[in-house]
């Protein structure tokens, strides 16, 4: 395990943002950033804010896990490599200002908005879009805005679901093999241009972790996800281990 | 685990068909098969014949786990349920005779015909037809041969592919999350009547087992199927328990 010291050498540049549960500095190399993962916690648009302690390493590591897999299955994605216990490198990418969300099963604000029964399996998932702006909240919005909007192409949309519709079995099948039912999750994708500047394709720019997807038991249930911080269900940093510890990872 | 006693007290109609790793049984209900998982292992057509150990075993319960998750993902598959040890209730259905072949990673006659290296992956996964036709040897057929022999409708191919892609990224996802590499597959489908004799579905229709795909351990490569007997590599009898064991199953 690398030391803080190892860690401090790591030629960082320029701080490019701060966020809830990250902080980007630019790469070494042209078009490279790279993306340290901090323990702090927020949700409900950051109304609560917490710690997790060892969150940023294993949402590190998870992510570096999740995306090797996605890229030997044909998934195109920002991850270049893991640096050490709390940063990867990523490419730079200009970012489609839209939160794709993947339910499998009803839960959180699906359920909360449509009135149904967090645990109600959808017949088949659903690809929602949220409006990718924190002032405000995040709000749902139809393939219509999307497309009207301009915040994607026609093309583009078509290739966020085929993408977005493969990552989900996928990974449904990851977490089904280890005990877990992936109930939903959110992804970001970004767009990587060409050196004429014209030329671009969509690629999956965003982390994986218990942050930003629902994981339950397969046989009890029980959540192994950030509900259990949001909602003061306590075993938190437990939920977040025992998910790295059957994905195999050494913390 | 079921005494042999209780295996026998299982109903059993009229034998239908002994294959080379099952016997089918007419089930109690109309429109039900009783599939017997035997020890038999064939290769080559059944130019090599022996038999692994518990192999009946390990192929009934691989079976049912796997053909339960695909169903959670909304995959229609013929499996009611697992019955013993060595049996399992399925439903009748009007086979297409069509073996569906699945690579992720150029192996067996596929690198033998190509004259490409065994383990050289695929940049996207290819799905392949085979004429279900012992006498013939399974013939390569291309899709024209399907639509042009009436094998399937164009209709059935559209779904054929769609349902195969999904299972695909499924089971490799399911199969990642415990070290190991889907390297290739076939599967089965068939057709299931409406009580008009007229509407139907397509439905998954095979087992799903060590004996019809190439499972390699993800670090090592280490070939966890079938082709150890086929290649008289030894340890096959391990490798079908290890895989039962990396799933989790209680044999």
């Amino acid at each position: 395990m690398p030391s803080e010291t190892q860690q401090d050498e790591i030629p960082k540049g320029e701080k490019l943002y701060e966020g809830k549960a990250k902080v980007l500095f630019q790469g070494e190399e042209e078009g490279t950033i790279i993306q340290y993962f901090k323990d702090d916690a927020t949700a409900f648009n950051a109304l609560k804010k917490g710690t997790i302690t060892g969150k940023g390493i294993i949402n590190n590591k998870m992510t570096e896990l999740i995306m090797i897999n996605l890229e030997r299955i044909g998934i195109p994605t920002h991850f270049i490599k893991r640096l050490n216990d709390r940063e990867q490198l990523v490419q730079h990418v200009e970012i489609v200002p839209l939160e794709v969300i993947v339910r499998n099963v009803i839960a959180g604000s699906m359920a909360k908005r449509l009135g149904i029964e967090e645990g109600t399996p959808l017949a088949r998932p659903i690809i929602e879009f949220s409006l990718k702006d924190d002032d405000l909240g995040d709000p749902l919005i139809a393939e219509e805005h999307v497309l009207s909007l301009e915040l994607a192409t026609d093309e583009e949309l078509s290739e966020i679901f085929d993408m977005t519709h493969q990552i989900n079995d996928f990974l449904r099948g990851l977490f089904a093999g280890i005990g877990i039912k992936l109930i939903d999750f959110k992804l970001e994708y970004g767009r990587i241009y060409d050196e004429d500047g014209i030329g671009y394709r969509l690629i999956l720019a965003d982390e994986f972790s218990p942050d930003n997807c629902r994981l339950w038991d397969i046989e009890t249930n029980k959540k192994l996800d950030k509900d259990r911080f949001r909602h003061d269900l306590g075993g938190e940093v437990e939920a977040y281990q025992e998910v790295a510890h059957r994905l195999g990872i050494t913390l």
